[in-house]
């Protein structure tokens, strides 16, 4: 039973059938065949060479098919973490390859760590304070990130990983007259290329009336089919020594050899901040990917359990030498439509990457360095929403502030930075929203015994009686503004003689709240105004006559309904 | 117009009156008779030489009285203040009193600062966000730092100022050999003194039947008297050589100089924390006390108002070279419970001070210290509220825990990270709150309209119908939470085929909670359960139009009311 929770796969293979097996071992095929380029251009990405990122998908890869609770997810090199390893990097100055490398395995390292501990804490439901508009803003500007920095492999012009935005918007300009023109022709052909493969070529193949495998196969292998052309057309007319076009090179066959990670204080310390946000990404773009996907066939992501897959998976990137990981969306939604049913499929596709690395190196030789970066930036290109600010803007302005707000600082400031803001900028909209709580000044609707806002309503109301319906539960942080609005209304109305709070949304008070009643019934004395109360739940009934309130608020009362309380009061 | 917002002062003297002037010279003349011995006894807790505390009851109470929003606030030296000055001075380890006295004319200074600049981005309302138990666990674990803080003038140990509350323990405890019995005898007896003109003393005056004014002034006085008597038992009888009690001394006559604080970014920095933190509690205090004051006679205080002029009275105390103050709770009631109408009692007061400095300071020459000591340990031992407790521990578990909590970090801790603790507990106690948002299933009471928490009421429920009160609005913090509760329930229900969110009480939805809505129609089909909404609101109702959730809805519907929707759905 224990054993069941922490491993979810054992309790699918109890209904593992053949079918499913043969489900799982196409969709893993399938996914190995995107996972190959992919990976290869994420490493890229991250500042590492090809190979690395292929290490990412066999150690670490099997770590979630053991541990994951979706069965969908795959989990490996994914854009937004690719980026942020290597912007990490980059603030840090490694000044060797080697270096840099070191940094990179560290990063994983922690970032696993960072999300064991937080599944130990059970911080599962962190990502609830992150907002979709946050999320949203920091995708978009980190995708337009890693297309400036993927620029250099299109054009052919060498730049540095890691630089900033700016700084790689500046080394472009400075050397924009390197271009290497038959680069960017390659470059802007596997473009076009990469986008005839996703939109119009599976067109093509379903006419073909393929098995369904196969034609899912093919439709998925664009990237694949490019990576070889291009490894075909460079190695047979030498066009990486006649046009200088920049190759992946000598892959070392074999495996990446495991590998502890060192203790050393000083180093973590100075990539804690870094680890931590890569972490905090890698969970919450996970798990916003998972959820997504599993909500289509009725599955639940259990969020601590992930943690833990995840966490797991990138101590196996460390332990295999290279960066950090997370479940991409792009591969997950292929590994989805594919028919993976378990995690075996990921398994499969782990498999499938080993093998390439063991036999298939040497067809990558003279894989040109602009098809990996043309594969990124087709990649990435969906993740930059813009109609996401309009769409915003129309369903709630503060969504569309915190959106663009994200956005521009992770332009202008950088990455870690950007998620920082974006962070606290949501707990302070969390703040300001449960401070303003909602309330109404109601009055009875026409002869009926419903009382609705008078704001929205033709109601009626009696000029000595004031009902005020507070619509939240009532405690430290809304106290004030309840108060402050209820006077208010007491000022505006200077004929009232009673003030009937209507506490039917109120769940609970607490000490400060109900500190604060008890010194209103006083301040309503001055006035002359007499306060009572309708619609006390039970929980919060008990709350106040364990307090002094009760017996301070007579000659006021606490009636059943707001019916009772209105009728009663309009007659005296 | 704009001017009387800036100086409430002119709006009160319109109504100005003879009795009104009267009334405010004499509780002037009690509160000076209060201030001037618990001025001096709380320069003491802020480890400076007596006299600052008087220099700290002229121009800065002149200034609050200028711009202060609460008639009755009496500002000056405060026990909470000084306290904290005292252990943030302590912290920075000053090897001379002109360097003591230096840092803390700088601390007051930045709290000024702080104060105006939370003024210029109008934070009045930041004390929402500091609970009740916050501020009562923090006042009490003080109180009993204050009270440690003093015992070394009680038993006539020398110990320095400013250390932490264990250390102070331990340094009395090593030299517990050391006491000076004459001292600890005067001690007793001061305290003893002081508790009865507090609690009988009154009465007895009250038998004399004197003009109010008169009466209210000697009951008040028991500490100048306690003072008085002491100074002269000591000159006396020589008790300071005869018996080694140690005494204030030659107080230089004359008013403090003014001068100008020198910008010196260094120090600034190293003491921006405590000085934030200081300015944080004078606020926070003075409003306290200010609003229960205010609330006793039809007034209101303007927060934003408040941080202008504490701010001007902590930079009046820097530029009269002392230590930063606040409203005490305990002059400020003197002085309401006195009758002052206006701030011109504390114009009267600060004025009273300043003859006391130029004229009387011969008279506490002889002032034995262990008096000050007493006077100070008895004005705080009200602040130790041990019953709040148990008060919050009947009322609200989480109340009880922050309370402890606070209490304990600050004791074992200090004041600082107290402070802060108290300040984080309460943001994660907001959003802990802000995302566990209160959710029932609700079922029909009888055969009326009404429907109710099937968990507390006796209510009929459709097994093919699960109607769900969602009763808060849903932004991104709460609505995974509002998900797993609707799934739960329904994964609870395997009959249910239909589902409706009731919205009576949702205000807004954000786009999180728009997008995800509309995943759940998605999951609930999945369910083969059609998803229904109730009672919209109108402007929740246009959010909802302009995105795609309507029509993705269908054949859903949005009904007008809950039982519109429950008699259509339970005939189908």
């Amino acid at each position: 039973m224990q054993l069941n929770n922490v491993l979810p796969l054992q309790n699918w293979l109890k209904s593992y059938s053949k079918t499913s097996m043969t489900n799982d071992f196409i969709a893993g095929i399938i996914a190995t065949i995107v996972m190959v380029p992919q990976g290869m251009a994420y490493a890229l990405l991250a500042g590492v060479p090809a190979e690395y990122g292929l290490y990412c998908a066999i150690l670490p890869t099997l770590l979630y098919a053991l541990l994951g609770s979706s069965r969908s997810l795959s989990v490996g090199p994914a854009a937004l973490i690719s980026i942020m390893v290597a912007s990490s990097i980059g603030a840090l100055n490694p000044q060797t390859d080697a270096e840099y490398l070191h940094y990179a395995v560290n990063i994983s390292f922690l970032a696993g760590l960072f999300l064991i501990a937080m599944r130990l804490f059970r911080l599962g439901s962190i990502t609830n304070f992150i907002s979709m508009p946050v999320v949203s803003g920091f995708t978009s500007a980190s995708a337009i990130i890693i297309t400036a920095s993927q620029l250099k492999h299109i054009v052919g012009i060498p730049v540095a990983s890691g630089l900033s935005f700016d700084e790689t918007l500046w080394q472009l300009g400075t050397h924009i007259g390197e271009i290497n023109y038959t680069t960017l022709f390659a470059g802007i052909l596997s473009c076009f290329a990469l986008w005839y493969f996703k939109g119009h070529f599976p067109k093509l193949v379903k006419k073909l009336a393929l098995p369904t495998w196969l034609d899912q196969a093919i439709s998925k292998a664009g990237p694949m089919f490019v990576v070889l052309i291009g490894a075909v057309l460079v190695g047979v007319f030498d066009l990486h020594e006649t046009a200088n076009i920049a190759i992946v090179g000598l892959i070392p066959d074999g495996l990446p050899s495991l590998q502890f990670v060192p203790v050393d204080i000083a180093l973590w310390k100075s990539i804690a901040l870094p680890s931590f946000l890569i972490a905090l990404m890698c969970f919450v773009t996970s798990i916003t990917v998972g959820t997504s996907l599993a909500g289509k066939r009725k599955e639940r992501i259990d969020a601590n359990q992930e943690l833990l897959a995840l966490g797991a998976a990138n101590l196996g990137a460390a332990f295999s030498g290279t960066f950090a990981l997370a479940a991409s969306m792009s591969r997950s939604a292929v590994n989805h439509s594919a028919g993976a049913e378990t995690t075996i499929a990921s398994m499969v596709c782990a498999l499938g990457v080993l093998l390439t690395l063991l036999f298939l190196t040497p067809l990558f030789y003279f894989l040109p360095l602009v098809v990996l970066g043309a594969i990124v930036i087709m990649s990435v290109s969906s993740l930059i929403e813009f109609h996401q600010i309009q769409r915003c803007w129309k369903l709630n302005k503060a969504d569309a502030y915190s959106l663009l707000a994200t956005f521009i600082t992770v332009l202008v400031f950088g990455i870690e930075i950007g998620i920082c803001v974006g962070i606290i900028g949501s707990v302070i909209l969390i703040i300001h929203r449960a401070s303003h709580p909602h309330i109404a000044i109601v009055g009875r609707v026409g002869k009926s015994e419903h009382f609705r806002n008078i704001e929205r309503h033709d109601v009626h109301i009696d000029k000595h009686v004031l009902a005020i319906r507070v619509d939240e539960s009532i405690y430290f942080s809304n106290v004030q503004c309840i108060e402050n609005f209820v006077f208010e209304a007491c000022y505006k109305r200077p004929e009232t003689r009673h003030v009937v709070l209507i506490f039917s949304s109120v769940s609970f008070v607490d000490t400060t709240a109900v500190d604060a009643l008890d010194n209103m019934i006083g301040k309503f004395k001055n006035l002359n105004v007499q306060l009572h109360l309708a619609e006390v739940k039970g929980p919060v009934m008990d709350q106040l006559q364990d307090s002094q309130f009760v017996s301070d608020l007579t000659p006021g009362k606490i009636y059943f309904t707001t019916d009772e309380a209105l009728k009663s009061l309009t007659t005296l």
